[in-house]
């Protein structure tokens, strides 16, 4: 690997400067990424074809010096092989054709087989690593099980959530089935993913914040951590919003726990402890300020985090679509200079 | 005061149960206010009108043997008096037709004078408390600054407020004039609420949990803390998703800090050590469950708060349209009987 940088953060060892990917990295801010997908035709085009997600994800890797290439796929490949019938409608998001609604659907549900049901995506797995030629680190990624059963039950994104979370109140039996049939099926997918070449797993929980406090552990984090569990490379868990469950996540078994950004990055350091690594997690609406403004920023996130091992630069949640390219170009930069420069100076002579 | 359980409870004194009131009590819930909204033609005649808005305002005490009023209105009222335009399309949220867009329009933005411009919300004010006849105490209420520059500037609800964040990010001068003219104008708003009346006042800071972590205080708390020290009657304060800044709204001066559902109830209780009162923190959705789990839920939420002065029983955020009133008269029942049973048995012998 020429540049292993995130995988010696994730593990706690001390780096010459401190690793920096972006969620949604390949992604809609890019000119070259929308051109390819006006090509395509949708979004599910470019992810369900492995020669253009290979093309996609390598994309911001060629303008900046990122440490990491993350699969380019959708967390909602799962259900959309479980037979839900995935769409997404232009300028809307993600929607089901066929939502789990009745006991009947929810009884039928099984695990998809990856090798057949999601081929393509560790097609894609594996012709990304052969792109990559080992120049950085390939994340690969799915949904935790209660995002994804938020849309499998849901039916779409909502502001509330309100069938998924009557279904917890009213037939908590009937969510804790679809939990466990998504853990068995996220594990395999995941397995299915090392095997095929990813090096970093990721696991975005989405919507696990809107639980109410005493549900995040049952309905959400429990299974997250049996997936964690049956993985054989480092892993990392987001969930938005999660900061009332910081320290929760953290005994959980992943390598790293990401943050959004209203979370206290000093103290999830303290809480932390080096028994963990941190990623994130700048305010993605910091990049539409002024270039000295973003910089500005990039420091002040780097010297809350610390000069310690452990720390994985990225935002707080995925890169806006309107975000100026030269804006993460200048945030790219910067977190490159100044860790450096301080990883130098912290150096023991 | 016939009922002063709540006034009490804001005080950490002592109660023969725990109060309960809920946050949009008189809704779209309940059949009789539909009934009323249906006649009246529109949401914002019924808060305009102030023999509506009190009859709206009274309706769920009819019903429930409530610890509270809360006047019936709008946190957008202030905008509005500024001239910005309110507006309710049906179906949809609020939506200015003059949003604050550049630095002419924030340069122009003026206080509104209460008895002028927002006079029939004070009308309203004191017929309620004449028809409740000194039957529980009235809480008045208004938008947090930051929560009212977000609409103000946006123009209407977001998922990711990205133009009011792009102006701070990139002109925070502007911003920081808007919240300074809001905090000038929510100040003299609640000032003349209390002359008018209300017993308790709310700062709404909808909004504030989706600022950065080192933003929520300068560009949030910082502006409504203002507002409570220049409040003669008890205060709570509530910001949606803000379990991160819980020790700093604890220590604004206010009264209560109000909890939204995803945070620990018993980790508040220990930070708030006695100093100030608990507002919450039911998840809503609770209330869409069968009777005997809507009882339970509410046990468990009384059991993490602890039998010590000093909580009042309220959901984690507004009531949802589609609740079962019968869930709503099981929860205040459960409140009641389980809280009045509690303190009964903790009494000194």
């Amino acid at each position: 690997m020429k540049n292993d940088t995130l995988l010696r953060a994730l593990a706690r060892q001390p780096t010459a400067y401190t690793p920096i990917w972006l969620m949604r990295q390949a992604g809609r801010y890019l000119p070259e990424y929308n051109a390819m997908r006006a090509k395509a035709g949708s979004f599910l085009t470019l992810a369900k074809t492995p020669a253009l997600a290979t093309e996609v994800t390598l994309q911001p890797l060629e303008r900046f010096p990122l440490d990491a290439a993350i699969l380019f796929s959708d967390i909602l490949t799962i259900p959309d092989a479980m037979g839900l019938g995935l769409e997404f409608a232009e300028g809307e998001g993600p929607r089901f054709a066929r939502p789990l609604r009745d006991e009947r659907a929810i009884g039928a549900l099984a695990v998809p087989d990856p090798s057949a049901e999601l081929g393509y995506v560790l097609d894609a797995v594996r012709q990304i690593r052969r792109a990559l030629a080992e120049r950085v680190p390939l994340i690969g990624f799915a949904g935790s099980p209660f995002t994804l059963a938020c849309y499998m039950i849901e039916g779409s994104a909502s502001d509330d959530w309100r069938t998924v979370k009557t279904m917890r109140h009213a037939r908590p039996d009937l969510l804790h089935h679809v939990l466990e049939v998504n853990t068995r099926a996220v594990t395999a997918y995941l397995q299915a993913q090392v095997a095929a070449g990813i090096q970093v797993a990721m696991i975005f929980d989405t919507w696990g914040g809107t639980l109410a406090y005493e549900d995040y552990v049952p309905f959400s984090l429990a299974y997250a951590q049996r997936i964690v569990a049956a993985l054989e490379v480092p892993t990392i868990i987001f969930t938005k919003g999660g900061a009332p469950w910081l320290g929760q996540m953290m005994a959980s078994g992943v390598s790293a726990v990401g943050l959004d950004w209203t979370n206290d990055a000093q103290q999830a350091r303290l809480l932390a402890a080096g028994r963990v690594a941190l990623q994130g997690n700048l305010d993605p609406s910091a990049l539409f300020a002024p270039e000295a403004a973003v910089r500005a920023a990039a420091r002040r996130t780097l010297d809350a985090f610390g000069p310690e091992p452990g720390h994985v630069f990225n935002l707080g949640h995925g890169i806006a679509p309107a975000t100026p390219v030269s804006a993460v170009a200048a945030l790219v930069d910067e977190v490159r200079a100044y860790s450096s420069a301080r990883a130098k100076n912290n150096k023991p002579s």
